[in-house]
């Protein structure tokens, strides 16, 4: 093999319909990582219905080798900041299979998210990190990230939305 | 005035382009009461097009007395989560003018969108507040929410995006 011929080549491209099985793949195994494999509740069905059907609520960007195999994924929406008055992107989920780190597949999605912040004029490229896992946050760092101290985010979940709900005013179109 | 009339009732609408005054004007309070008052770059022009525009970032519920008068305001977008393969809502701003708290504005608002969350098949509510905040703090305590503490948000912003983005090895789409 000449030495031209051994450069990888990083693709990244848009996730399709036919990805959902390596979609759903790696959330698992991120989740595995996570310690929290248990808490994944979402199907095949359930992706190809929330992100690739007639309402679309994330994207997905697949890396994939030279060969063409899936790598890993990003999964994210844009959000959008107050102080900004300007678009975010809010990364989810990123994930590498741990055969392929070290290829630089996860830095090249997030330097793929940060030419599409530029495209949309987006202000903020955001995401969260379990606090224990210090490899990611030094990674982070290394890119430019800054860790939102001051802020605390907040969830209701589960039964309390339904009791919530059941109090609502209503809301006038 | 009888009793049966001096029932105040919370009205919950949707806000329209002719919203944009009162909600940067709410922007900026709520900036101010976050100590934060020179980090908001947003103008109305920006609302407009951002919000209100052929692309919309951004969602907006107005809470108003019984008069009319705009008393507060909910600005959210939809997020997603990959456990749960569903989406969600993330309250980017919470607001209500001083004299108008007490009189549950707030929680109308957030009983609102309990409500748009059941209406999605969503699956979480969320939001942040400012470590320092504990009265806000215990107010979403009351209401159920729970604070993600195991989790670190993190964010590139500034020059930072432009930089990574140069390295992006382009999106096939």
């Amino acid at each position: 093999m000449t030495e031209s011929s051994a450069v990888k080549k990083t693709t990244i491209r848009r996730a399709t319909i036919k990805d959902v099985p390596y979609i759903l793949g790696f959330i698992k195994e991120l989740a595995e990582y996570e310690h929290e494999p248990d808490k994944v509740l979402c199907t095949e069905e359930m992706l190809e219905k929330t992100i690739f059907g007639s309402v679309s609520y994330a994207k997905v960007l697949i890396a994939q080798t030279e060969e063409g195999i899936p790598a890993g994924f990003a999964l994210y929406f844009y959000n959008y900041s107050t102080w900004n008055g300007k678009p975010g992107i809010y990364l989810e989920d990123l994930y590498v299979q741990p055969k392929y780190r070290g290829s630089s597949y996860g830095s090249a999605l997030l330097y793929a998210l940060a030419q599409e912040l530029v495209d949309i004029d987006g202000g903020r490229l955001e995401w969260s990190v379990l606090k224990w896992n210090t490899p990611s946050i030094e990674f982070y760092k290394r890119l430019g990230a800054v860790p939102m101290d001051e802020w605390q985010t907040m969830r209701v979940d589960g039964a309390q939305i339904a009791e919530m709900a059941k109090r609502s005013p209503g809301i006038l179109e």
